[in-house]
């Protein structure tokens, strides 16, 4: 279980890292958008491996087909079927791996939950199972943006302890496409690409901060108690893969603020109501305030490192573990089309339920 | 919408500060579980307002009152109903408040979605609404421990700049609730009471963190994509009132390390499969591994405090709002029962849909 | 499980026949209804025991409350929940029940189910679990009038063998309640209340069939696959106690006619496009093509009888069991605001859900 | 919306009549079940158009493929994907259908719910959607077999006013499949052959009724209170396309009965507690009571035919309408392997969902 998300824009991701292929079920984008896969593959592009020279070098296309749910160029209103067949097929590459865990892995979790596992490259728990949600935020991103303009931005705030200092006022997407690592800060842009490429010649890898944030959401989408906003978007970046905390505003650092600092004053700017700071990222009770969504995801380092590490085996025997060859030195550039699916995909199945919440 | 939480243990909670009462309605516990009301008076004492000179002074008994789904004292397996009624009545204590918007509450944002509010005391968006979270919560903590000896273990780690040293294998309730602000350790305790009351004087309020290990959680306990463990974790945590950042294991710290520090290695101990190290918080690709849980969460500060400050009114117009009376300096012991609640009702889901994981 | 109904129209019951009360917690309701406790009361009391003289006798006012989502006479747009009081607590009676099996009861699927059951007076299986669908129903009937104008209307059609012949372009509600069978031909409502009579002395029971129909129900409610207005109907019928089929349009009539006899032409009338005749009962495709929905629901006869009946006890002891006082000879009249409940219930879920089928 | 089903064994199809194909995600299917595509193949070949000369004369193969979620011959728990690619392109076959309503399909309601549809051969409410259902029903029914020897089947019972005698006891799958209609009774079975041929070569079409029993049915599956296992069931059957009505046990001819005819006497047998008729068609209170599980569905005669009938065009215009070509003059022998799988969804969904009803 546990394959689909969302309420009225639900999705329904399949497929693992080796077998058929990856796709997803995409149930309730309303009628009448124009859809192409064209627009699906500029952002499994940014996704896809082997896009830099800083990212896993596994050799994919990752070419979107779109099997139902469009016609005549439109999407219909029933379910829309996308995907993206696999191509990379060393299957032989995880021989080694068939019997063992790998440290800081799901092989361990995987088998001892059902009994046995798909050991080919992840299986099901690779992060290539995030094809599916980037091409199903593809729809997302078209339907907030034609609805109300909202738009959402993600970029790499830190890696490992390089920070970068961007103003998220004026940071615009082109800044961000513009390195590879995808901080829109040129000079830490710069020092993150240079430390990523040591780091993974000496067959380590690392961490870091992808921050985003969501400008034009109008004031009202959050239900008020269980289903907030905040608590929506932390379950949406945290079932994203090496993910280890998530924050909102000033999250952890809102706590070295008294009531009387932290507050977000309301003032009329322009004729409407708005706060004069947004310390709340945007959001208040759970429900959007119509200030920009303002928010923190951490990734832990890859757990795949060329090292020899201690480990065990299905039987319990210890065994070192080396792992060859390839390995993605820092997740990070990649997963900023993942966290911006992620939101996108919460902020459109909330707008849908905001339809009608007023008689 | 939004009222239930939890997929196959769902609890439905209902009411506002004022009014009728708060409750709960429990879908989906077993048949044949001793419970009394008893039983959830213990935790709701916990969380009741009043309970020492460092929180809210509030007058609410909070009697809890089983109205359905328990026979001869064992639940049925139906639908078990849980209310509690408001006995705090000042509504006119709120009168000043119905034309204009107290800063980062949730005044503004329920305007904007339903059009207009319940003004007294915050309506729904009260912490009172977690009375039924509370009792829920019993109720799950009953059955993890009947089936797993599963306990879940919350502290307040942190208040403001005020951080606890706590040894988190071997800290126990009892020494947690040695202490009114639910601090294990006696020291920084006593530091923080002393805070708490400086602040309360002075009309402000403080936030902190709350750290919570869960012991004995058997393996297998997630679903691999998007209903993880730490998603439907953060999920739970990120709907409390007041809260700002969720943390697994290392959380934002992880970044700091690179993979070859940060991976926990596997080994054999007492004859199962265990790691050395417990930097994942026991959760790897969504499930547990049978380490202890480990999560931190940080709540702001309090949004009411006794501060003149600058908001407007619903049409508009600048005003001065000043909060009269009571107010709650540090609402962090009290969220202690809450965050407990929480994890344990996101763990008895979970433990429900490991059923059958396997033919 | 299974206490809750509805996607976004959301309600869970609660309550057994003997203990605290019934009660259900609405979810989804949009703020700005206006609601008050005698628009619950006026359809309570058409479900309400001892009604009238061939209905069951059991003595309950049904008063009910409204404890939350409600604030100065209307909806909040948060949980909605309203609480009838049990006073009917003739316990005692129920002992000679406890340890056996009554036949066509409930009592053995529950006990075999969850190992033991509530055994006064059904407990959780007892039609007054209903109470809740009806006040739930109440809300529901509203808002589709607020809305569309849409208007449900069941009455009796048929008890045992005896059959009204009613007009159902022009039936009315006056109509309907002009009989306490609550079957608006005369003649026959006098024949079925004689037939009621004679059998209630008799110690016996009897079943009947309710047909229903819905005016002004816009085109296009109901999704295309697996929640068809056909499918959510059927559902939510077949979960009221007793029924035993459902049927729409033509229903199992259907089956004697060919294609050519059964297909309803489309014409133009008055400016839209209408079907000439409406053997699909209003639903093509599961979706509502803007005709009346028309459909018929059977109850079997009530299982209380007074009558020795053969049964075994729980451990497998063959004994006679003759019911003792009041029973019900036929549900048939206090079903038809059920079934009105039920009916709007799915519908209100369906035009929520359709608010944006496109862009 | 509404393109999935179940709780714990979740499917979700997707596809249309024309383009990529047909396929469907099964979520919750257990680990370790061994699965084939000969497994699939075996029913989707019973469903097949063309499989006989009283069916549709559509030229597809049908060839299921598993593109993920099974490994080594056995499930892995995960997300299981199955496609059938479309082969019959003859696009052009409809041109003339772009414009007009065909009368009692669903092209009307489809173009009033989402602005426009796919005209192709029905698009998304093609029966050719049902393959999906048909793949996953396998899987239910492999599951079922494997925990409890559970068995469904179901039979063509009448056509038109041709009714068999069977004995629902004593009928087996070879004697169904014995014949091209599925009707086990050899001369009914003749005489609907028969019947059908005449009708298709009028350009007519009929329909019938099909009849399922459930064989080994532990007592205990099926919810309280809505849902029901009649509830479920009937949403399940009534979402197939053409269905018209549903019944259990007795159905609509219980209402002849009185309750002291009705009621089901309990006795014991071989040592355990069972009834002595079977009226209520297995299923008492919601809740299987270990009897065979008894059901009738309808279907109306399918609305393609050759004959010149009168509709209109999208814009309001008055037009004859005549079907060209191959049609389907009766669903019914290709409807009995999708009547059993949606029963065999309904109840692997009860029977993991009652995995933990006692602690």
């Amino acid at each position: 279980m546990g394959d689909s998300f969302g309420q009225l824009f639900r999705i329904t991701t399949w497929g693992e890292s080796h077998g058929g292929g990856v796709g997803v079920v995409i149930d309730g984008c309303p009628s009448g958008l124009p859809l192409s896969e064209d627009d699906l593959q500029y952002e499994l592009d940014r996704r896809r491996p082997g896009q830099s020279k800083i990212t896993t070098q596994r050799k994919e296309s990752d070419t979107a087909k779109i099997l139902s749910g469009v016609f005549e160029g439109r999407t219909t209103g029933t379910a829309i079927s996308v995907m993206v067949s696999n191509e990379d097929a060393k299957s032989h590459a995880y021989d080694h791996l068939k019997d063992l865990y790998r440290p800081s892995h799901a092989d361990f979790t995987y088998d001892q939950k059902f009994g046995f596992r798909d050991w080919m490259g992840g299986g099901r728990s690779s992060a290539r199972e995030t094809v599916g949600r980037v091409a199903a935020g593809v729809i997302a991103k078209k339907l907030l943006y034609n609805w109300s303009q909202i738009q959402t931005l993600a970029w790499v705030e830190q890696i490992h302890e390089i920070k970068a200092s961007v103003d998220k006022k004026s940071v615009d997407k082109k800044q961000i496409e513009a390195s590879i690592v995808r901080c829109p800060d040129p000079e830490t842009s710069t020092e993150m690409i240079e430390f990523i490429h040591k780091v993974r010649k000496s067959g380590d890898s690392v961490g870091g901060i992808i921050r985003a944030v969501v400008r034009n959401v109008p004031a009202g989408l959050g239900e008020p108690v269980f289903d907030k906003l905040t608590a929506d978007l932390a379950k949406a970046l945290m079932s994203l893969p090496a993910t280890r905390g998530v924050e909102f505003g000033l999250g952890f650092d809102s706590v070295k603020l008294k009531g009387s600092e932290h507050n977000d004053a309301f003032v009329m700017r322009e004729g409407t109501i708005r706060t004069n700071t947004n310390r709340s990222g945007g959001i208040q009770g759970g429900i959007s305030n119509g200030e920009d969504i303002d928010l923190r995801v951490s990734f832990k380092p890859t757990a795949t490192i060329n090292f020899e590490q201690d480990t065990v085996t299905r039987d319990g025997r210890a065994v070192k573990l080396k792992a060859k060859g390839r390995h993605d030195p820092c997740v990070l550039p990649r997963a900023v089309p993942m966290v911006e699916a992620m939101i996108n995909l919460v902020l459109v199945d909330h707008y849908l339920r905001n339809q009608k919440s007023r008689i």
